[in-house]
């Protein structure tokens, strides 16, 4: 089974943008529609959707339909900040949006479709690039979600894992759960059973060990920014994990499209680390673990360093160390949309 | 505030045993009064007390309850043998017990007695000897419950902490929830808060994150079984966190009394790891996160090799590497139990 996790709605009454509220998994598979600009932001805002290139692709077509909604220009305008703001560390949303406010105004629904298209090439490709370092067989990690759930296309780390077990690799796949908000316990032990793919979720701080007892072979997964010299913001937890895959010998790969790359940024010291409501490590879903007034540090990512990444797998390929010199050469690649005869 | 997680309760019409009933934190602290043997069984089976110490402490008071509510001798021994064995993998309580039989019949509740105040002196002892290596100020970092809850003394590693923090070192710990049972989240920050010790919980995986971000001087942890080379068999999540600490030159300390320590092993590769129900790592309490039918592997214990921990403190001071010369050593020393006179 495959499925869009964001799509432009236009078959009801009124223009819409649809998504997989990511927010209901796995206990329901809902279809919702956001209606206007209010309804994007908080989609994006309280991660119904979720995942950088996802949130590109939907805010591109929240865009086109506060477009649609918004005849005076200042409204417009407030609106698409708003999205664009919507949430501070995902680099793909700001440059998503960007895209389509460089456009003439009648063009915004085209580029956000031309840009959905796009991802899906790029995952593609990156899943074909990545498949080729995953281990013939045996036991590989993965951390929070990057399949068709996070792009809106097919997937990066967990498109890698796809497409190698596509190809006949003998994966097995252990999730880590991804807390406080359990996107690997919720959407990727999900999507992996779509595509079957044998997987087994851990708690995250079983990573080390079970990177010993389960001989894993290789760790991969996703990015929200990425520094010139390969410094790499995902998920928290991401960095422990890079430590553990060291420390045992086992590479870690990161795969994302080139746009995670922030070409401004010399390294990960300059990104900015969004912190969420303490709520969240406080309690597991609706129920409350902690005392109510007890401290949290909630960190959405963190930066794993560069020299732990074994490689980082784009659109165009596998970028290897060091990646001050193999990263700014992706800069200057023509885009995927030239290639796809769009832009 | 200091509390007893476990006592002998002599002052009501008729005997019991007391204990806080760890089920309820940290919504409730309620004090519970276990009057009979099958409400001493129900305690441990359910986890209303817990901590491998704890319920030594608390199986022996309620083998002299049992003692006294039992005239006929083949009673009473079935009452023993239920209390032994309401929970077969934790070895002090069976330990417990054993030494209670092996004295007469009127001293039973004068060894209890005494067993609780040997584990407040080897608390105690362990306090003081940790409270040394920690800073003068700045953050810590723990993982699971080992404070006074678990083990119905003053505690092991949080014992350390708490020590420290009563001499007047401005020590903020940062508290690891401890997935899949989140004692962390529960236990120990509650004890924390008790005890006045300013604390921030955090999600496991962003112990790494914590550890740069907020400048960690120190780790300490407590252990369920030590081998003769320092190898350290603890709560999962310990061995990523020891492998984190070591990346980042911060000093991991473990702290448990000689009674841990296994001399008959000589690593940590003889250590059986109990592998626990899948459904703790699907979700946790009422809520369910993953799907029903995904995998989990779910090891309750994981082992740090003893080359990642820069000291073992017991009550006999710290324990210093190379482990296979200091750890032996202690095996020879006088016990608490004769320090204190009493055996």
């Amino acid at each position: 089974m495959t499925f869009e996790a964001v799509w432009w709605a236009d078959e009801g009454p009124e223009p819409a943008v649809g998504y997989v509220d990511q927010r209901k998994l796995p206990q329901a598979f809902v279809r919702a529609l956001a209606t206007d600009t209010d309804a994007v932001v908080a989609a994006i805002a309280t991660l119904g959707v979720r995942g950088a290139p996802a949130i590109g692709v939907f805010g591109a077509y929240g865009v086109a339909l506060a477009r649609l909604l918004h005849r005076d220009d200042d409204d417009f305008a407030r609106a698409a900040s708003r999205i664009r703001n919507a949430r501070p560390t995902a680099v793909n949303l700001a440059w998503a949006v960007d895209r389509l406010l460089a456009q003439p105004a009648d063009r915004y629904l085209a580029e956000a479709r031309a840009l959905h298209d796009e991802q899906r090439a790029v995952d593609r490709a990156i899943g074909e690039h990545g498949a080729e370092l995953m281990p013939r067989s045996g036991a590989v990690l993965t951390h929070c979600n990057t399949g068709p759930l996070a792009t809106a296309g097919g997937g990066t780390a967990l498109g890698v894992i796809i497409a190698a077990h596509a190809r006949g690799r003998k994966l097995h796949v252990y999730v880590g759960e991804t807390r406080p908000l359990l996107q690997g316990a919720r959407l990727t032990t999900f999507e992996l059973a779509l595509a079957g793919v044998p997987a087994t979720l851990i708690a995250d701080g079983a990573a080390a060990a079970t990177m010993r007892a389960k001989d894993v072979r290789a760790v991969i997964v996703g990015a929200d920014r990425i520094a010139t010299n390969g410094d790499t913001a995902n998920k928290i937890g991401t960095y422990g994990v890079a430590i553990a895959a060291a420390h045992h010998g086992i590479p870690f790969y990161v795969a994302a499209p080139r746009s995670t790359i922030d070409f401004a940024l010399r390294d990960g010291s300059e990104i900015h680390i969004e912190e969420r409501a303490a709520d969240e490590v406080r309690g597991f879903g609706a129920t409350m673990a902690a005392p109510a007034d007890v401290a949290a540090y909630n960190p959405a990512f963190d930066v794993t360093p560069g020299h732990l990444v074994a490689g980082i797998v784009t659109e165009y390929g596998v970028a290897r160390p060091p990646y001050a010199e193999s990263l700014p050469d992706l800069a200057t690649r023509p885009s995927f949309g030239m290639l796809l005869g769009r832009s």
